[in-house]
């Protein structure tokens, strides 16, 4: 990753196709929502499946409500002492609740990151992505 | 952390005091936005000063119109094999751009993320803060 910036400067955008395998390599991320002009930010566990970002979550009423039917922004991002990657995917968000929705979200396998119950998948279907590697210091 | 969770199930609420304390002892969060009804998320540096949030940015033009005079949210996290912490804050957001303003935000010392130039502050000021420590497993 570092290497590629050599000549990039500190930051270089990522291709579409590198983007989703750097989402495809992290397990959490940060959903953020926006009702009535407030933002809202969620810490969450997700997986890539099929070009979107599946989330199970216990944040039940809240998180439901936030995302249901409105835009949302999805980030995820990691780093070690030299440098990072961060994905930012935006799109539209949907609780599934049919059956075979359901059925292929478990497919994917999604870990929960709180030990509650939790039985709600959230999918978000990207319009936008955009990811960017950078290298830290100066 | 997890001792105090072991009586309240996986998941504790933490008072203001133990969110500031958890923020404190963090550099990096994420910075929630809603321009046009579009959130946004931005991995940003910051720093706890006076009960608020101090971001330094190289997200020029986009962040800052994103953060100007808007609500805002932005989320900080840790955690660890057993467990961790999420701190919510909510607030207005503004950009510094008196002296005084941008000295005081320099004092705080607030490390850049990437090695671009950035002499952009923006505090966040916060009308609510909410957190939760948690554990993993179930």
């Amino acid at each position: 990753m570092v290497s590629k910036m050599t000549s990039a400067g500190p930051v270089a955008a990522m291709s579409e196709r590198e983007c989703w395998a750097h989402l495809a390599s992290s397990t959490l991320g940060r959903l953020a929502t926006s009702v009535d002009l407030q933002p809202d930010v969620f810490p969450v566990n997700f997986v890539v499946q099929n070009h979107s970002i599946v989330i199970r979550t216990s944040e039940g009423a809240k998180l439901a409500g936030a995302a249901t039917n409105h835009r949302v922004a999805f980030e995820a991002d990691d780093h070690d002492v030299a440098g990072g990657w961060s994905v930012v995917v935006k799109g539209d968000a949907r609780i599934l609740s049919s059956i075979e929705e359901v059925a292929t979200a478990e497919r994917a396998q999604v870990l929960s990151w709180i030990a509650t119950p939790k039985g709600r998948f959230i999918r978000i279907t990207p319009t936008e992505i955009a990811g960017r590697t950078f290298r830290f210091g100066g």
